[in-house]
């Protein structure tokens, strides 16, 4: 069998690829209402909040949209923290709306500083929202969260976190760690397919919501709101079948427990990045802040990466990412979340320590 | 088995289902690209359109939002043709993006006078394009949308379409009829499951994307055609699931052939307002514009639509759809588009026939 290793679209379990080809019921219809009930309420559990949830029908990204038009205004002056690509993309958004983005930029592989976020928020006090990347799925690093979300609250700014390869597979209890707005998406750590973006939105976010003036349709957080309180649907049609393989992989998620799942995250991304050293090959992230989802392996002289990827691909049916924009070439990514175990991720290993030789490398 | 006859989500076949079920594979890889390309060159043939064809992860609201935010600049005059809810809909995100809406509003139940659609563009010197709707899910009305392009189009105004109903069940050739953008969406008439927008985009409409102002970034068309054209892929990990759907679906639809489909098409329809008819219930269509893919039935004295619609739910498993808005317990909708034949609808005519009595129906 394949192993599908991108950081997403992540490989399904079977039971979830059945409810996948579930026949279509009426998306304003009873049976529906209780799927969308169970789902968000589930979702909740993950997301550690009490804060509403909402289902939105798109990539991502879309979620990532949705939380830049839905709470600011053009000319608000906000702070985004990039460590890769997609803190990048995450700021192109907020400027593409006609936010006034403050970027502060880290070098890729590393993790942001709190304390330079805080001496960031400071110095430029009009700040009204901090943008922040939970997990770099570009570089293969998690932020401390936990930390970064202290200054930005403590100087009572929004806080709007991309969890997109993060949530539901490492920790990030939005409560109690005061997140405003937190994205993610179905085909990361949730074994869903893509479709989805679901996103969490505090008593504040709303607070905010009321008077950003970014103009916003489709992903109306309103909208998205009340359509659920009022009625359990969706404003516009859903991805039925989405919610579909959420009904069984929540279950299957809640039934592992969160703390386990998050704890076997940690042991596989452990496993995973001692395997790469033990082949002589240097991992891209600072060790301190290496991500428990993604690894970004460095392509040391003489290894031809594109290569590595289609001998693995078309040979060991190990299907795994390329670097991204500058580091293409330079890197090569392994996704290891969702269903994933240390038995996976040590095969996936072997197979590459056994193309290494024909790729060119030399230990 | 369930006879879902909402206007979409519709029915999808067995096949169709089980490629919902298929295992992920990765979204930037070479099955992927040549799933996307065949896709996309089967769509343009039943689109018939050489134009490009996007595939947009999201509903068709969003479809629609995307076409007003490639295409127009806030404060450009726009004439809105609206028959109905999606209509109103289509008008009121172009007015959410600041764009300058003139509407022609037409009675529900009615179709536009294409006449009259060019006196108001005559009156309006300064408008820059029309929206309209194909066929209307509200009211079950199909626009004599060839007759109406001709008039925009001899004045050299932009055209763009809702056609989420229509396309794919009724005729609509993009090219022959020179519509500049044109809107779907999979749960319609394709018999895929809901989640992904499928725009046709022409060169004229390329030409107004380059001037228009209106921000976008998660709809923005360059990046989509840039994307597909160079690498076979779409900017954000689309709805991979949809795409092998549509894989299955549009093969289908080709083996049975356009032509017959509106074929089809048009005879189901036909039975189905001669059954309700034979019934002694009103159709709410003008009889000259009857959609062939929607049937909205007037709820006469007496009768009971919800009750109506619950007993044939519960009891019959047959799901029909409300009226929306105004329409709300006025009439009743029937679905017949996509995986639906003669036998179907006589057999929803006969269900409601048994019903109607215990809704408080007299003859």
């Amino acid at each position: 069998m394949t192993q599908l290793r991108v950081p997403g679209p992540t490989p399904c379990p079977p039971e979830v690829l059945k409810a996948m080809a579930w026949q279509m019921v009426n998306h304003r219809g009873p049976e529906f209402h209780q799927m969308l009930t169970d789902v968000t309420a589930d979702l909740k559990k993950v997301f550690q909040t009490k804060n509403d949830l909402l289902l939105l029908t798109g990539s991502g990204t879309g979620g990532l949209e949705a939380a830049v038009t839905n709470l600011l205004s053009p000319g608000d002056k906000i702070l985004s923290v990039s460590i890769g690509v997609f803190g990048d993309r995450f700021a192109n958004i907020a400027k593409t709306f006609g936010t006034d983005v403050i970027p502060m930029k880290v070098e890729w592989g590393k993790a942001a500083d709190p304390d330079v976020v805080k001496k960031a928020v400071q110095d430029n006090p009009g700040i009204k929202a901090v943008l922040v990347t939970h997990n770099e799925t570009s570089t293969g690093v998690t932020n401390d969260l936990q930390a970064i979300a202290k200054v930005v609250k403590d100087a009572a700014k929004l806080l709007i976190v991309d969890a997109i390869s993060s949530m539901g597979s490492i920790n990030l209890p939005v409560d109690a760690w005061h997140c405003d707005v937190v994205v993610t998406a179905s085909q990361k750590g949730w074994m869903v397919p893509p479709g989805m973006a679901m996103v969490s939105v505090s008593p504040e976010a709303w607070q905010a919501h009321t008077t950003a003036k970014i103009p916003r349709f489709y992903w109306d957080f309103t909208r998205a709101k009340t359509n659920f309180d009022e009625k359990k649907e969706n404003p516009w049609t859903p991805a039925i079948s989405i919610v579909y393989a959420f009904t069984v992989a929540l279950k299957m998620m809640l039934k592992e427990g969160i703390e386990n799942i998050f704890a076997r995250h940690a042991r596989v991304g452990q496993t995973l990045r001692d395997g790469i050293k033990e082949l002589g090959l240097p991992l891209f992230a600072d060790p301190a802040h290496a991500s428990n989802t993604v690894t970004a392996v460095g392509i040391p002289p003489g290894l031809d990466g594109k290569k590595l990827r289609q001998i693995l691909r078309e040979e060991y049916k190990v299907v795994l990412a390329g670097g991204q924009q500058t580091l293409d070439g330079k890197i090569f990514r392994i996704g290891h979340l969702g269903m994933v175990n240390e038995k996976d991720v040590k095969e996936i290993v072997s197979s590459i320590g056994k193309v290494l030789p024909l790729a060119g490398f030399k230990k």
